[in-house]
């Protein structure tokens, strides 16, 4: 449960908000790198932290990205073209360079230096893996990089995909840091998805619905572990690391990519789930980036044209309950991904946390808040660095082991918890 | 013409406001019960009085009608299963009980009483007649079941349907008690209609266009009587009786089925008309129950797996000029039931009564409106119990009769206007 | 730029504001005369200003404008019965003439006088052209009838047209008097458009892209002046007249047909773009005539049945990259009208105009701005009548002319920009 003073300050983040001030510390994930395919194509319309936004990928392959209505009066630059070295207004011919620099103003002299003056805000857009990733703080803070592994290893071993998801980031980013409702909702998935099915470890999973969680402070955020019981009194781990703000890694499963998230706010009732699948150490087969592509795993299909899910809430996500019956898919949504969404949306644009009993396989969620609320307090306050801004937090891997029961799992798993290039994941 | 206050007062039914609380002071009709046609069948979404509830009917048969969000983290228990005596949330398996009450919580162990102490608000549900009622209000002023004739007749004797509608209950409960319209609005309908044509007194409705309006005081609200001039200076009665807050009984018409509606408040935008058909003395025939499935008498047609009539305002209620012009549909709109929707829709979702020009024939809506305001005022000041919630208020025909014009229609009529089992209703 | 408060000012029209009531000075284009086209024909819904009207044409062809809402219970007039000389509620047959007058409520008795107090806000409706005028101010002010020369010229030499844009008027209507943006946003059109190519005079905005702007008062707005340069040292000059509030004619290209505008406020987050083409001394041509009609040069093509344009913001306008790459479409929007209007639209409902920096091209609309707030300042002030009402500022015509470069335009075309029968526009 949360006062309505710390829902409202975890949930609102446009620019004057200290979460959206906090948020405007990271580097974001702004568009799949696909969106932008070529020199001079069209510009693509971005919405990000209540921001509208123009991405573009000028005649040099820059990428940029900027306030997406033109200086002059207004209009859309998703009208605009797109030719050389800049992306022009369609209304007047204002053209811009790929860091929203006026470069041309047709009917003043270039001698009158008024399109020097003229400049619309403008952020970095910079390609790591199959994203293009946008820092939208201030210029002083800027920090290195993306260091996530799923970006830096090669092409052949990483898939991502992008979902519009309708409600707030904080409950979609709640939903991929709980380890517990794998046992309820994806119940049915664990044994037919092709990206999750025929782990050695899924039977713990379904054996064990009462997991015990175990939750330590890891340097950019929170390692959480769910213990299930295994054989000979031993203990089934799966380990969730999360990283501030909104960076989740699902716990794999045998040798299959390994998955994970970023939930990054369009809006304070919209959000990016971002899924990402990668294998630190080899190909995908064709058979699991096929998967992908078709929507298992933690990816799904869509609306034709568009970003939305094909099962989404007009549709009420194509409920099956003849499906739910049998027992195929719990909650009667087909599909890993839709299921989490389908709940998440279904608590409204921003659930009340105030109305919340907790519990506590809920003490992953309880810590991520309460270590959110205290990062945005002390950055308000002293501007103190968030955590998960450095590289170095930005590190981390999931984990899936088999432990005997005296070990404690962050001191067992120390190393596997860690990006070891050329090391596989620890996986059962 | 009302003033704003009392406007709001009697338009406005959240729990938070007079109106609201008068409201849940009756059984409402909440679900037909085929929408719950089978124990263990999937539950189903209902908004009513500004609430978002969900109903589901579980191994025992037993109805269960309460809050649609899970106590923890609030998903929608539509999503949920209906399984072994209770419905259980798909994202961490918490399970609930008919009342309400939480009876499973997964990951707590049973003897720690957590789950004891998780109730969500539930409301009783109980079948009677088609219809599943519930009665929202406090425990201890907890009323009788519904005592309506429609619904305590043998099955093969009625029929019920349910239709939204997308304007404030009162609205549309004063179309229901607002017999000077027929001679307009419905006149084209009077000569077609399966369910009105034929009888004896249609003739009288035709010839007289200036009813002259009487209205008494009943237990439980209005009689309502619209007198036209019949043969050999004798009247031509049709007598309506309204109940508190929202029922309403058409007066009957030759030995057709009797019908009549409940008007119940979703929102304060919306309302559910129920509308009912029966015969207090025979079972209906195959032709007049095919007749209201089809959509005639006060029924209507839906868009396929909704209760959204198909003629609606998106798109203009299928709108025919060419039967207005012939004078087979006064308003150009089919069916007495969206000829009374469409223009009551088309007032805006809250009409503005400070701005009406009302007239003798308006008589019973001033009426009415004035036992309301006087009914939820006592209520709300000494406690009063309104008028309407006990069964032999419910106890009330609708009447068509013919009558010496020296007989007041009251007195002449008082044994006809109460329900008298064996007995068939007065009707010309 | 503006301040918060002269946006404000200048956008908002409702009756209470004081641009809404610089609107209600003016005779207003409210439908085109084809919407009416028979006696007793249906009723049409109409908003203007704010304002929900109906309109109709009684049995006597006398054009009626009115409170959209029967003045008894409030139902909408658009169901009502188009019947002898007058326009009859569906409900209860409240019946109403052409200028709003009640003329009888069939439950009271005529002699009570009832009737003869109930009057609905009415307002004139007169055919002048191919256009039904209103006129929604006191009727103090009325002023002479609409005297543009567009519709007093006979009907083979006149084509009308009018189109739903999602925008405010303001937005729309600084469009109409924009000439620098014809040069990049119509540079494709120029050259393909059936009613725009082949005027020798394109060669020059083709080739001059920055446009000299000279703009002079007018009685009864501005005179704007393009100069772009011509051979020989002289200037070729393109002349739009703007008449208070919102009247606008483009410039004239060989000998096509005139066009022009008007943009009047739906309500502040829409408009109506009315479009006219005509010839000051001869019929339009058959091919003309078809070329408007399918939606070529100010024209569009219509979702039909409705007054929306095929192209909108929920198809994105049929955005059209290919066309846009090859410089067909400069914008990637296909029609002159509607690559105005999604350039508008794209601006938002109402533009922020304290964003903006405005150029010098932007000289007309810093002036239209001004004289529109120094003229609703003065009426709310002094009462002082604005301009544009009176017939003589409404015989106005554009010109495009080639004139030596020591020759002030409005000089040397002082004949040419006002209204001759019997002769041609000036154009080149």
């Amino acid at each position: 449960m949360l006062t309505r003073e710390v829902n409202d300050l975890l949930t609102q983040t446009g620019a004057d908000r200290p979460m959206g001030q906090m948020f405007r510390r990271y580097w974001q994930p702004a568009l799949l790198a696909s969106e932008l395919p070529d020199d001079d194509c069209p510009p693509v319309r971005v919405k990000l932290l209540g921001e509208r936004l123009i991405a573009f990928r000028d005649s040099k392959g820059r990428y940029g990205l900027m306030d997406e209505f033109c200086a002059h009066r207004g209009v859309s630059l998703w009208f605009g073209r797109n030719e050389q070295d800049g992306l022009r207004c369609p209304y007047h011919g204002w053209k811009y360079d790929y860091t929203g620099q006026c470069i041309e103003v047709p009917s003043e002299p270039a001698e009158s230096g008024f399109c020097d003056k003229i400049k619309l805000k403008g952020y970095p857009l910079v390609k790591v893996g199959d994203v293009l990733w946008t820092y939208m703080g201030d210029k002083e803070h800027r920090p290195p990089l993306p260091a996530w592994e799923f970006c830096n290893v090669p092409a052949e071993q990483t898939f991502t995909s992008k979902r519009w998801q309708e409600s707030n980031w904080l409950q979609a980013m709640e939903g991929g840091i709980d380890s517990s409702h794998v046992s309820f909702l994806h119940s049915g998935s664990l044994q037919t998805d092709p990206l999750f099915r025929g782990a050695a470890g899924n039977k713990y999973n379904q054996a064990d619905r009462k997991p015990v969680f175990e939750v330590v402070d890891a340097p950019g955020g929170l390692f959480i572990g769910a213990r299930r019981n295994a054989e000979d009194g031993q203990y089934y781990w799966r380990i969730t690391p999360w990283v501030m703000p909104s960076f989740t890694m699902v716990p794999p499963r045998g040798d299959h990519p390994v998955h994970g998230h970023f939930w990054v706010p369009i809006d304070d009732e919209n959000c990016w789930a971002w899924s990402f699948d990668y294998h630190p150490t080899r190909a995908l087969s064709d058979h699991e980036r096929q998967s992908m592509i078709d929507g298992y795993g933690v990816h799904n299909q869509y609306v034709p044209g568009t970003f939305r899910p094909r099962q989404n809430k007009d549709n009420d996500y194509l409920m099956d309950r003849d499906a739910q019956r049998r027992g195929e898919t719990y909650s009667g949504v087909w599909g890993i991904a839709l299921q989490d969404a389908s709940l998440q949306e279904s608590m409204g644009p921003i659930v009340d946390r105030t109305k919340e009993n907790l519990v506590s396989t809920d003490n992953g969620i309880i810590m991520a808040r309460h270590r959110l609320k205290k990062a945005v307090q002390a950055m308000m306050k002293t501007g103190a660095t968030p955590p998960g801004i450095v590289p170095e937090h930005q590190q981390v891997r999931s984990v899936a082991a088999v432990l005997p029961a005296d070990k404690p799992f962050a001191e067992a798993c120390r190393d596997d918890l860690r990006v070891r290039p050329g090391v596989k994941q620890t996986s059962v």
